[in-house]
C-alpha cells in the first residue's frame, strides 16, 4: 500500500465512529475467513462491517469444507459465489489473501496471513500514534522482541519506513535474525533493550508466541531478564513515549503488569482504534 | 440481587413478548463470551439481544486469543475496546463475571460461572413457577439430585429464600454434601426422594453431570434406583406440582422418560421464559 | 417432495434475487442446526435467510448441550422454545431431520442427513440445469463416482428420475453395489466411465469421500485411471454437455483440473443458485 494511500485510509478513519453508524456498506455481505484463531481482529472486523450496515458471516477453518480437502482457491470461489461482496481472510500461508485477490473479482482483505503482513494492524497502530504525536517521520521507535515470528512487526516496519520514521529492532538473534535489517531502508538492530529505547517516541512491544517457539533454544528466563520491557526501562524512553502492543499481551514475560497499566499505555487504545481503521479499510474496499 | 431487584425484572419479563420486538437495545453491541459449551443460554441470550434490537458477537474460548494466555481481564479490556455495551459471559470459573464487572465501565451479565452460579437460569425458573403458583414464599420446593456440581441449584436456592420458600435438597451424599444446608437459612436434606417430594408443589430436578463426576464413586445404578424421578415417586408431590429441569435432561438417567413427558413437566415452558426473563435482565443492565 | 413441489419451488427460486433483499420472512428466526462439517450449505442458508429479512442462530454440535447427552428431540424442542420459527438441519444419522419435523410445530428443512439425503443441493442442481437445458425429462445424467456414500446422488436421482430424466451411474463396485437400481425406476449401471458419459447432457461428477471409505479395499490409483473425469473422457460427452459437482472439489482426484476449469463446468454457478434456490424453500416453508 502505498504512502498516499495509507494517508487517504488515516484520514477516512478520523471520520469513522462506531457510534454512529454511517450505512456506507448496506445490504453488503462481509465474509470473514479465518484459518487461524483470533478474537480481536475477528470481533474488530464484524464490528466495523455491522456499523457500516453491512451483514457478516463467518468462516473458520474447522467445521468447514476446508477439512475436505478443497483449495483455497475454490474456497474462495464458493464463498464468491455464495454472495460475498468482500472477504477478510486471515490464513497460516504468506499469501494467501494476495494469491484470493488475484483471482477474485471482489476485494479481498488481509487479516493476517503467516509471519508475512497483517496490514490492518499497522494501519491501526500509525492511526494510535498519529493520536499523540505529528507526523510519522518525525517517530524514533523501538520494536522490542520476536520480531521473526511477528507478521505484526513487519508490517508496521514497513509502513513506518515509507513515512521516514527512524525504527530501531530489538531482541536476541533467535527472534531477531541480522538479516531483519534488509526489511526496509534505514533499520537499525540492538542487542541491547535499554540502548534501544533510550529517546524513543514510541516503545512496541511483541508479543512472546510461545506457540512458534517449538525448536528454538531460546530460554524464557534469560528473555525476560534482557528484553523483557520494564519500569525503569521504559523510562529511558522520552518522558511522552507511548507504550504499545498489538496483543494479546502475556503479563510478566514481554512486559511487567506496571509496563502494560502504566500510563503511557495505550494497548487497549490501540484495540478500540481498530474498529473505525477497519471500517475505513471496508469503506476504501467498495471506493468509499 | 435482592428480593426488590428480582421483582422489578420478573415484572418487566411479563412486558416482553419476543414476537413482538422492542427497540430498547437498538445500536447497542453485545458481546457473548463463552469459555463453556452452551446451546440453550447462548442462543436464549442471542434471540433476547436481537428482539430488542441489538447486535450480537460471539466469542468462543476456542478459536481466540484466549489460547494464547490472556488473562480474563485483558480480554475483557479488549472486548470493551472493541466496542462492546455489555457482555454475556459464561466461565467454568467461579467469579469470574463478578471480576470482570468490578474492572469495566460495563454491564457484564453472568451466564454461568464454574459451580458457582448461574443467576438468569434462576430467574426464569421464578418465573415460571409464578405463571402456575401466587407466590414464591408459599412454595415447597423440592431440589433432587447433583446438587454439588449444580451452579442452578445454587442460584435457585439463593432465590427461592430470599422469597421465603421452604426448599429440600435431596440427593447422595457424594452429590450432597451435609454442608449444603448452610447454603441459605431454613434448608432441609433429605435422603429419601421420596420424603423429599411428598407434598412439594414444584420437583425440581437437576441432571446428573457426568462431565463432572470422575474421581466419585458414584453407582449410576444406584443413583438410578434411589433418586431417579420416577412417576410413582412424582405422585408423592401435590397434584399440581411442577415438574422442573434446567436442561439439558437426561432421559433414563435423572428421570424417566415418562416423567419428562408428563402434563406437569414444565421443562420446554422454562426454556421458553428464558428468553422474555433475559431480554428483561438485558433492558435493566440498561436501565430499562 | 412430489413433482408439481418441485417444480412450484424451481419456478419461485426464479423469481428470487439475493441481489434485491425481499422481507418476506421480516422477523423470522431461522436457526441453523449442524451436527457436522459444512461451509458452503451453512453459508449458503444463512446468506438465503439474510436475503428474506430473518435473522439466524447458529448452532453446531461441538460447544453446545448437544456434547452432554440431550436427545435429538429434546434439543429440537429447547430450540423451538428459545424461539426457532424454522430450523435447517444438518445429521449425520438418516432420518434425523424427519423425526424433528414429526415432532415439531414449525418446519424442519433437511440440509443433509448421513448418506440419505441432500435435497436442497438437488432442488439448486435441477435448478442449474433448467437454466442451460430445456426439460429434465429429455436430459441424460452420468453420476460418476462414490454413489454409495453421497447423499447427494440420492437426492439427485430421486429427483431426475421423478422427471423422467435419463440417469446412468457409474462407479466400482465398492461405491456403487448393483443394488443401487433400485434407488428409481429405469437407473442403469455402468462400470465403465467412458461409456457412461458417451452421449450425457450432463456429467455429474461426486466427490471422493475419503473421510468414509474406512475399512473400504478401494485403490484411489485405480480409481483415478478408471473412473477420474478427464477431458478426453468429457469429450465423449455431448458438446453442449453440462460438467456439474456438488463441491467441494478435489482436483486431480475424482476430475483434473483442466475439466474443474472447463467452459463447460457450472460448479461454481451450482453455488451461486443455491442461494435463490434457498431462499425459494424458506420461502415456501412459511406458505410463500
Amino acid at each position: 500500500m502505498p504512502a498516499a494511500e495509507i494517508s487517504r485510509v488515516l484520514q477516512l478513519a478520523r471520520k469513522m465512529n462506531p457510534q454512529r453508524p454511517r450505512p456506507l456498506l448496506r445490504g453488503k455481505r462481509v465474509l470473514l475467513l479465518f484459518y487461524e484463531a483470533s478474537t480481536r481482529t475477528r470481533a474488530s472486523f464484524e464490528v466495523a462491517a455491522k456499523s457500516l450496515g453491512a451483514t457478516t458471516t463467518l468462516v473458520l477453518s474447522s467445521g468447514s469444507s476446508i477439512e475436505k480437502g478443497e483449495s483455497l482457491l475454490d474456497t474462495a470461489y464458493t464463498l464468491r459465489a455464495i454472495g460475498a461482496d468482500v472477504i477478510v481472510v486471515r490464513h497460516p500461508n504468506a499469501g494467501a489473501p494476495h494469491l484470493m485477490a488475484k483471482h477474485l473479482d471482489i476485494p479481498v482483505i488481509n487479516a493476517g496471513d503467516g509471519m508475512h503482513e497483517h496490514p490492518t494492524q499497522a494501519l491501526l497502530d500509525a492511526y494510535t500514534m498519529l493520536r499523540h504525536k505529528k507526523k510519522l517521520g518525525e517517530l524514533q521507535v523501538a520494536i522490542i522482541g520476536d520480531v521473526y515470528h511477528s507478521r505484526v512487526a513487519r508490517s508496521a516496519i514497513h509502513l513506518l519506513s515509507k513515512f521516514g520514521a527512524k525504527v530501531v529492532l530489538c531482541g536476541p538473534p533467535e527472534l531477531l535474525p541480522d538479516l531483519a535489517t534488509t526489511l526496509a531502508p534505514g533499520l537499525r538492530i540492538s542487542r541491547s533493550c535499554e540502548e534501544a529505547v533510550r529517546g524513543a517516541d514510541v516503545v512496541f512491544v511483541l508479543r512472546v508466541q510461545r506457540e512458534r517457539l517449538a525448536g528454538l533454544k531460546l530460554n524464557l528466563q534469560d528473555y525476560i531478564s534482557r528484553y523483557q520491557v520494564t519500569m525503569p526501562r521504559l523510562r529511558l524512553a522520552k518522558s511522552d513515549a507511548l507504550l504499545m502492543h498489538p496483543g494479546p499481551i502475556i503479563r510478566g514475560l514481554e512486559l511487567t503488569w506496571e509496563v502494560a497499566d502504566c500510563p503511557q499505555s495505550v494497548i487497549v487504545e490501540e484495540v478500540k482504534n481498530g474498529v473505525p481503521v477497519r471500517m475505513a479499510v471496508l469503506a476504501r474496499a467498495f471506493g468509499g
